[in-house]
């Protein structure tokens, strides 16, 4: 019988083998794409291009190819010797003997040079042809750090004994109301595809007292804007037991004070890539909403015009403030209008205008909406019944109340437009791997 | 201004701290949710359930609330001291000094009694009150362990230098094809939810060689099985530069080792709950499509019927035949027929109407799929064309190909399949934490 026992290590070396395994000097075998070809006369350089970094390669007398035996974008094995060269990325090159063809293109012109080190060109030209631009290095290098921002979410809540959970993304109502919902035939029932975890993660405190989930969210908003997506990344947390909502935006500036970390650790050499300029986040200074839009009407004199809702350019204008008098990136907007929040919003007892609730501010954007909840049945019916509501289709929320919940609250992160702000674009487009919007499906 | 600095320890302690921090003696607090009530007579338990375990509390002359004051399912804060208790869970229980209500049931009977050992009921009634039938500690260990597969397979992968990628739920065509799609109105468009990442992810290996997903697919499939789910959890891996499929199977055997053995270090209480025995996964046997059919056909005097095809009663035969002839709970079957795949599969050189591919089946059920697929264009132009498809509506996955592909392959696991027959249960719906089927939608 034959057996499959594990992985084998390979005879190919990458960029951190290089530069970890002191292997100057050595012959090694080492694979990836060509990413370029330069001929500068006296000299020929490769530059080979694997998954987490290039290698400078250099022709030498006696390779068994020349440049025009090659293409960008083959598939290659190369065979030389390490040798240390400054002016090299990483400082080496590898000193070619051998180069083995894995695989070729067709001979079809790349719409856009990837290799140059800006795509110079739209936008909308780069996600038209998302499939080969994310080959270009400061593309892969922003979702990179948009996996470290995911990993330090998790790892951080992990420790924090928080329990991950996948809950379904198919339903038979959304957890949000209102218009925004895309709807689906279900074996000839309605379904809506989840706006929200909500539901599910209020539902799961009462198992496991603390969860979170990183999954997708469907909004069919016709907002076209910068800022919004109709599928993307909700990075939510649920806690129960908590004293009050200081305890989830005590834990979401934990979460974010452990992403800077490990962004500083793991994600170094993306960091350099896109020069960016990571947020201070010892500290996150709070403001009530009342009291943030009263702050900048004053200082940039804008006349509140709605005194219930934040418009997008308050936002601007409140992270503006808050940078300018205390030097920082976040804010916590808190007690927002409860006809504003959803029905399960907590109201502040003190006053039931506003909420026990949040946004979260970063660079001028809300990245977070979260609060404490509702948790007492009688509670939770009346505020359904003052809003008009029925309790129908409600029936599997409203279980767990009866049953006994703890007081209890979380909140939802937009993974695309926290990692946009963190690396300094301004379309949330930038920061999707394949984005869907009012008019892209595709690629 | 008044500042968020991150998290505050809790004065509130758990089963953990408790256990490693040696509080026997001393007066501690600690929150939960009244599991059980019980009265011996001479001396009354209050059992809490905690997230990650449950606390024994006994009650003494002088707690300031009395069984009678209490009711199953309130959230409450006790006071107390720690004692030794041999007979207790963990070894110790808190002796009551005070009991704080933090939030009360409405006083509705419960549906089932969730905190009986096992709840003796039909898997329908479970399901209808899963919101609360997850409180029962057995139901939570399931998908505790859950938890556990997921991370081993994200924490290997990140080990050997995959990426995480999240790629689109909603699209324009489904990447596999065939009737089972859910299919959704798009802003006037037509639009359907992703069978599989699999187009996505062959994308990303252009960018990152090796990347990874853990997300929700869909299929709109119409059985009503103990095996499918219209909505589940695949675990893909796609990573290019192989030497042949053999690497993806050896990739798949190093996720399964490190998966067993995080389940024994980081999850061995749930692994004790459920009294789960582990598979030994040290080698797992490969043998080829056709000869599996013909060893199970010839041991177990079972006629073939269908010679491209694996029947789920085939499946779970040879599962049998490796457990009886090797010893083993999981067996690779490689090599399934061209047309019994899709286009994209490699097919042998050697005989072009199998395919290099394979199945894993554990305990007799198939659970990951996966193979080396075309990389040359002309190679898939071919293949499309001769099956007699178009490739419009692909451009962006041709786009990948004409512009370079190194050899690549890689597969889908159904996380609840695999997690279902881990801990030997015999229905997918059992290790779903809100399951959607034929005829379930909700909770």
């Amino acid at each position: 019988m034959e057996y499959i026992s594990g992985v084998k290590q390979k005879e190919t070396v990458s960029v951190q083998d290089i530069l970890t395994k002191d292997l100057i000097g050595t012959e090694v075998k080492a694979n990836g794409a060509i990413h370029n070809l330069r001929d500068m006369g006296e000299v020929s350089f490769l530059v080979l291009r694997q998954g987490d970094g290039v290698i400078q390669c250099v022709f030498e007398e006696g390779t068994n190819l020349t440049l025009k035996d090659l293409r960008e974008g083959m598939a290659i094995e190369v065979r030389g010797i390490v040798a240390k060269e400054d002016r090299a990325p990483n400082g080496f090159e590898i000193r070619l003997k051998a180069i083995k063809i894995l695989s070729a293109p067709t001979d079809a012109q790349l719409p856009i040079a990837i290799n140059k080190w800006k795509l110079n060109t739209s936008l909308e030209t780069i996600l038209n042809n998302r499939p080969v631009t994310l080959r270009n290095l400061r593309e892969r290098a922003k979702f990179k750090i948009q996996e470290g921002v995911v990993r330090g979410f998790r790892d951080f809540l992990h420790a924090e004994k928080f329990v991950e959970i996948r809950t379904p993304k198919i339903g038979a109502r959304g957890a949000e109301g209102g218009a925004n919902i895309f709807k689906l035939e279900y074996f000839g029932k309605h379904a809506v595809l989840a706006q929200s975890p909500q539901f599910y993660k209020q539902t799961m405190v009462g198992v496991y007292d603390r969860v979170f989930e990183v999954a997708p969210v469907f909004r069919a908003e016709k907002h076209n804007t910068s800022r919004h997506l109709n599928e993307y990344t909700s990075m939510d947390f649920e806690m129960g037991f908590i004293d009050g909502f200081e305890d989830i935006m005590a834990m979401e500036t934990g979460a974010l004070q452990y992403i800077v970390e490990l962004l500083k650790k793991d994600y170094a050499k993306e960091i350099a890539t896109l020069k960016v300029e990571l947020p201070k986040v010892d500290k996150i200074p709070q403001v009530r909403f009342d009291e943030a839009k009263r702050l900048v009407s004053e200082k940039y004199k804008r006349e509140i015009k709605n005194p219930y809702d934040l418009e997008p350019e308050e936002e601007v204008l409140i992270g503006k403030y808050f940078k300018e008098e205390y030097n920082s990136d976040f804010v916590f907007v808190t007690h927002y209008p409860t006809k504003k929040r959803p029905f399960y919003a907590m109201e502040d007892p003190t006053d039931r205008t506003f909420t026990l609730s949040f946004d979260l501010l970063f660079r001028g954007i809300e990245i977070t909406t979260g609060g404490q909840r509702i948790h007492d049945y009688g509670e939770l019916l009346k505020k359904i019944e003052d809003r008009g509501m029925t309790t129908e289709g409600m029936e599997h929320y409203m279980m767990i109340f009866k049953y006994g919940m703890p007081p209890h609250g979380g909140l939802g992160i937009g993974l695309e437009r926290l990692t946009m702000k963190l690396i300094g674009e301004d379309n949330v487009r930038e920061t999707t791997l394949f984005p869907r919007d009012l008019n892209r499906l595709e690629p």
